[in-house]
């Protein structure tokens, strides 16, 4: 059983690979919570839907987000109406949030709910949120204090960002079914999301970091640092404006006390010997899983 | 200044007769709110709704509710999800339940709300939620306590009621703007709405039944029973059921503390005299408003 700690489109990709070449019934995703919001009455958990909806193979591939074969008819009435609709919701996906929402109204959990859809869509793989209480991840700009949906899509992550604050992780639980799936695989990938808005919020519920500091040999985490940059999303601007070195090895060395093996990109192989001087193992290998050669051997890679 | 108690459909198309002979500014619709409910995490207001929509000109005159050119594909898409939806929204209508939802949780109240919609839809009337706070109507039947939708919509209205609650009502105070319009209106109309569930539910709200009675000679109920019937939804039924009269004098006796003429359809001519000697006026019109002629006839007996 392999256990991977999730954010959304980077994660899904890395899922994808390993679902070729393991078990699906053997994965199970550990995913990030602290981008979900409540817009218009309804939850929306990006990461989670990113992650179903791409094992599902439900994904739209033109977009990079969001399901395939979508329509936008309340998103635009929305708009003539003069509602907030920066927050794109399509009206397939909008289903989604309407299901969810009115299950936790009626009692559900997220858990449970994520179970139920990840049933309806047929997929073998387990997917959890990594806590069933609210997490809610939030910057300090120069724009002010901002949501993580005001930063990343309002803002288009292009304000600077002093800080960032996981509200109510401290006293969020780790979901049953999470902990289990932490406990028990026999491995623990951090996948290529970004550090600190993707994982972090995941490492900030309690016992998940003792969890990984206690497993640190069966750890690996994917470098979504490659060449210095990150191939989507601000982590490489993030890590520069928060006082981490933007490569692979500041990477490494944000999760050192986690982390057993760090897997790199081959572009970054002259990185390796600095990783391995914070005591880390490392692997070189393709990471970007831009051609079905290259996830295989990344998922090798993860496996080996 | 004229002010029409209202319910759903029935007093939409009285306030439409109403607004081609009076100057539209001049008409204030203090609206039911008992009818409103939360779903999928939306706040739904029915009879705001159907109200706003049909004065708009936006209504569906072929389903007989909700919105002109509607589609459906949110439903479809979370009917195949296995959410429920037994209650039908239209992407359109969605729109605004998810501008409402926003509003609301933003602070806004549903009288603001609503202004904001009106304006947005170019109406002039003036269209008030009778409270900012909750009320649901709710119904005690042969299967259990039912919400309003459940008993409306769900069970087509076909279960037996032994009693209805206004639940919330004892607490809800009347809105300003309702308060206003009921004080100084020189007419306060009754529409032919069902008055054990839709009217009922304004009447519950502390003052209301005060403003009235005091205004009793100013007060004017147009019958929604015609010959021992409703012309549409189960008026006629509860009426039976809760120990009424199934008849326009059924409706006098149940308003006859409150109003000071009832506006009878000319079929029911002969109960004239059995309404004069509860002490009530009467004005013998059509009533069904199927023709321009008829609906002028009856905005002209409103404002006899």
């Amino acid at each position: 059983m392999i256990c991977v700690l999730s954010g959304g489109v980077g994660a899904a990709r890395l899922l994808s690979a390993l679902a070729k070449v393991v078990t699906a019934s053997d994965l199970h995703a550990v995913v990030n919570v602290g981008d979900d919001l409540v817009m218009h009455g309804l939850t929306i958990c990006p990461d989670l839907d990113t992650i179903s909806y791409t094992l599902a193979g439900l994904n739209n591939t033109e977009l990079g987000w969001g399901l395939a074969g979508e329509s936008w008819r309340v998103m635009k009435e929305l708009n003539e109406l003069g509602g907030e609709a920066w927050f794109a919701l399509g009206d397939r996906d909008l289903a989604t949030h309407l299901y969810r929402s009115q299950r936790l109204a009626a009692g559900a959990t997220k858990s449970m709910v994520t179970a139920e859809l990840t049933r309806h869509w047929g997929l073998d793989m387990t997917i959890l949120p990594v806590s069933n209480d609210p997490i809610s991840t939030e910057f300090s700009t120069e724009l002010g204090r901002l949501s993580f949906q005001e930063y990343f899509v309002r803002h288009h992550h292009e304000v600077a960002v002093t800080d960032i604050q996981f509200s109510g992780a401290a006293v969020a639980r780790l979901s049953d079914e999470s902990r289990h799936a932490l406990l028990t695989s026999e491995r623990i990938v951090i996948a290529p999301s970004n550090p600190l808005i993707s994982i972090a919020p995941i490492l900030a519920v309690a016992d998940v970091r003792d969890i990984l500091t206690t497993r640190r040999s069966e750890v690996v985490a994917v470098s979504p640092i490659i060449n210095g940059a990150a191939i989507k999303g601000p982590a490489d601007r993030l890590l520069g404006e928060l006082g981490h070195e933007v490569s692979c090895v500041g990477v490494a060395r944000y999760y050192r006390d986690l982390v057993g093996t760090m897997i790199i990109d081959v572009a970054d192989a002259h990185h390796e010997s600095a990783i391995r001087e914070l005591g880390m193992e490392v692997i070189v290998s393709p990471t970007i899983m831009s051609d079905p050669d290259h996830a295989r051997a990344l998922a090798a890679a993860v496996l080996r």
